[in-house]
């Protein structure tokens, strides 16, 4: 067993004084048995909880850890900033220069507007797409996360209907629904917002095909809608110029946030010339977002991911844990569906509605040394190491063996 | 004249980046002439700009930074959590710390939930009483404003009317229009809404009366609300406890931001346990929120704030400051207007509708040394000493001089 003494005493203060002892996408009740709440230190791929139990993670603390906690570049330019100033009357040299940086390596990008929160970014991506067309209805795919917030949040207590009025849905990867979507808010239609993938916790991941992909593009040039991508889960793991730059599909506006710091907590939307000026003419703002150190940290962080191919490295380190997978599924005749882009795997088992196979699988591993999550998109960071996966194979194999003997 | 070599570069630079080259509260062209948009650092009460021009700073990074620019203990508790960890997996022991801090520290609070911007407690605030009272009604005074976000931004660019279906409004310290507002209502309000007192930039501030706090309190235990107090921006600069703290008024629920931790991103929502198990039941969440480096430098900022009586300080830093400046005002023969808590200050010039005496004075001042805001409330920090004060009145006596000479 895994010492869990002052993750267990933490625990019972914090009950005490948060609602629940933990709110969100963090709350270790949510987690298989023996998974730590609190943490106390990172570095590369590795973690280290509270009772000094350490992890090869595979959260990359739920997606903005993309080249590996602590990362020595950027924590120095974040020092380096932060002993000059951060939180300031007024943004700094910083901000233009990541403004610069992130024009320059994103293809549809005129401009960028920085935020704090992912939420920010795709509440006010909607916002301006709004503000460009003068019209009202947004389209989301079902079941698509953007956000925690009335208008799309996952969960509807203390949400009103009207929150969500001129919102209505499509099935990913489904033209025929979008094209019905459209076809309902002819006039209306403001914009179709679409995450990079399909990435609904506890579904089967799906990339966008195509078709689908250039169909969502065509329907918002013929009617005029702002086709917004949510990259704030995938940005800068699966393309560096963004996550469609493959498919040949630009957006109007996209929505960044999670890996773009590096953890330092930053958010972004770009966004094409048609829409540059409705931006400057809405008012939105937050008291952090020109600080300086995210900015400092994001210049420093997407400019390793394009020096040393970190995307490259990410795709070869995901494919890497696929085929070990797939071998000890075979090895145990333990069946698995992995799926989406290897450098955000998601593992999960047949007949396992319930789950339970995940958590023993899950339960077990960690006790070996590596965290997986049961049934969230997992996230490979640069400082993965072939060593380091071929070692959280060894502790996944634990976990296999576990689910084989039921 | 002032320098600006540096920031008229990064403002060219930022124009092609950036809509309008900047956004939000922080864009310089709603300041007066020769105000900088970019600054390099800060330290105590003064700030430097990107060309080397140092100011003494009234505006504290507009509230946030309460005890000072880079402050030596907020810093190296900063430090020291970065060492360590910052965004990770879960929360840190550090978030538990300042929740118990906070809970101590604030009568009203039985517990808190922890977010990024000052927008998201307004927001998540609302969504929370809604879940606690399974009603949708939430009163706001006109022209307070809680965020720029569809439900409540002063800007209606891209907003719809269905965002603001449940947003009625009542005049701040108005008993009768609050108690008819509640009567439009009846059976379906979640909540009063309420500034710590009135400071909608460009209107004489106004503190509640007695009367309008306790009405406030009685018609929520009449009807069920929530009384909500948006105390984002005076937060920790009235009284430690709660800016209704003094009226023996405490809210069921309250939104933090700002200064909570000096400058470092974090906002708060603390309540009372009524609504404990409603908040447990409503998904909330950012990918930043549990950092534990803003969760540090809150512990830091508060503990700081409790044992040096940093309000007390602030308060009499107020008083010297308000009384120089009605001293100036005589001795010119400019007549000013002072109004709301002495550290916030706002001043405002008679007979200025179209703020040109307001853009005198600043811009005269700015070259003198001191960075004033012609419109908006301005802030004391704990770094404010008595020469600090009498060092700006100097530079504000330049401003008199030049608005009295026309």
């Amino acid at each position: 067993m895994l010492h869990n003494t002052k993750d267990s005493m933490l625990r019972a203060r914090a009950a005490k004084v948060v609602p629940g002892g933990m709110w969100g996408h963090q709350n270790a009740a949510n987690l298989p048995e023996g998974y730590p709440q609190f943490f106390a230190s990172g570095s590369g791929c590795r973690v280290r909880d509270v009772d000094g139990n350490e992890y090869i993670d595979f959260m990359c603390s739920w997606g903005p850890v993309v080249l590996g906690h602590h990362h020595p570049e950027v924590e120095a330019a974040a020092a380096r900033q932060a002993a000059m100033g951060d939180c300031q009357n007024g943004p700094s040299e910083a901000m233009v220069e990541l403004a610069e940086l992130l024009v320059d390596t994103i293809p549809h990008a005129d401009w960028v507007q920085f935020q704090k929160n992912g939420t920010d970014a795709t509440t006010m991506a909607v916002v301006f797409a709004r503000a460009g067309t003068g019209r009202r209805k947004v389209l989301v795919a079902t079941g698509a996360y953007h956000g925690a917030v009335p208008w799309t949040s996952p969960s509807l207590s203390g949400v009103t209907a009207e929150d969500r009025a001129h919102v209505d849905h499509y099935a990913f990867n489904d033209i025929a629904s979008l094209e019905a979507a459209v076809d309902r808010h002819q006039g209306d239609l403001a914009a179709i917002l679409v995450s990079a993938f399909k990435h609904d916790a506890g579904f089967d991941q799906e990339m966008p095909t195509h078709a689908f992909a250039r169909r969502a593009r065509e329907l918002c040039d013929a009617t005029g809608a702002a086709l917004i991508i949510d990259d704030v889960r995938a940005g800068f793991r699966l393309h560096i110029g963004g996550s469609w730059e493959e498919y040949g599909v630009r957006p109007d506006l996209a929505a960044w946030s999670k890996s773009i710091a590096n953890g330092h907590p930053l958010a972004a939307i770009t966004g094409n010339d048609r829409f540059r000026a409705h931006v400057s003419k809405t008012f939105s703002t937050g008291s952090f977002w020109t600080a300086a150190v995210p900015m400092a940290a994001g210049v420093a962080t997407v400019t390793a991911l394009r020096r040393d191919d970190g995307i490259g490295h990410m795709r070869a380190m995901g494919e890497r844990f696929r085929a070990g997978f797939a071998a000890l599924s075979d090895k145990y005749g333990v069946p698995i569906r992995q799926t989406g882009p290897v450098q955000m795997p998601l593992v999960l088992f047949e007949d396992d509605a319930d789950l339970a196979k995940a958590h023993i699988f899950c339960s077990t591993a960690l006790r070996a040394g590596a965290y997986f999550h049961p049934k969230h998109n997992m996230f490979l960071s640069v400082a993965h190491t072939a060593a380091d996966i071929d070692a959280a194979l060894v502790a996944a194999e634990a976990g296999f063996a576990a689910v084989a003997r039921g």
